[in-house]
């Protein structure tokens, strides 16, 4: 099941998360602190940023993805899927039943 | 070969890691500081917690998984499982050689 | 494409996020601080590091391991690549115009 990797400005990580766990869209969502250097119109940027890593099922994670889109400040943000080759089984049934 | 994905409170997650090193289940661990949002019993909770990266091998992967259930103060801890498409073979042979 | 997942000691990972950016061969990168924890030589380290996530296209990932070991100071640095199950199209498509 899909784990959603997205970067985002910091303020606007936190109604992400926020909003995708309220919403039943991930059963939970880890926020963590980054430097983010990449180039934009030829000049090479570092912006303070935040990684969300959400964890989702395959069921919900289009919603999800339409939803981080609506939310996310950028044209062209940051969202990726990575696959789990395992999960301990209990929090496989966890993440689940948290989602809709 | 597994980098298994951890979350854990913050003194758990030191302990969790040496323990892992030190008992040669994992090559090495990665811990990064975390804010975990999810849901449980119907409410929205914010946690400091630790990601722990662990780097393992496939043959270590289940008991690793094992003791780290054991450390582990939550009744459903996430432990997740993935796998890499491709690794430096330096690297890979110095973790096979660091677990036992 | 490639997440290529790199540890480094914190200063030579500015360089390194830096250069990759500065020579097209990755599009963003993102620098994340962790504590690695480790054996080498039958003692165990703990070491104040950083996580760099480098997002690149399987065109430019040989070349971008090359230049990530040129300019690692380690003998066996960890350098491993994950593939992403699913990606936004509008980013892939950023991503593959910002490389090489």
């Amino acid at each position: 099941m899909p784990t959603v990797y997205i970067t985002a400005p910091p303020d606007d990580a936190n109604e992400i998360a926020e909003t995708l766990v309220e919403e039943r869209l991930a059963a939970c969502v880890n926020r963590l602190s980054t430097t983010s250097t990449y180039r934009w119109d030829g000049e090479i940027h570092h912006d303070d940023e935040a990684v969300l890593l959400a964890k989702t099922t395959d069921g919900a994670y289009d919603d999800l993805v339409e939803r981080v889109q609506a939310l996310h400040p950028h044209d062209v943000p940051c969202i990726e899927c990575f696959d789990e080759a395992d999960v301990l089984e209990s929090f496989a049934t966890w993440r689940a039943e948290s989602v809709d």
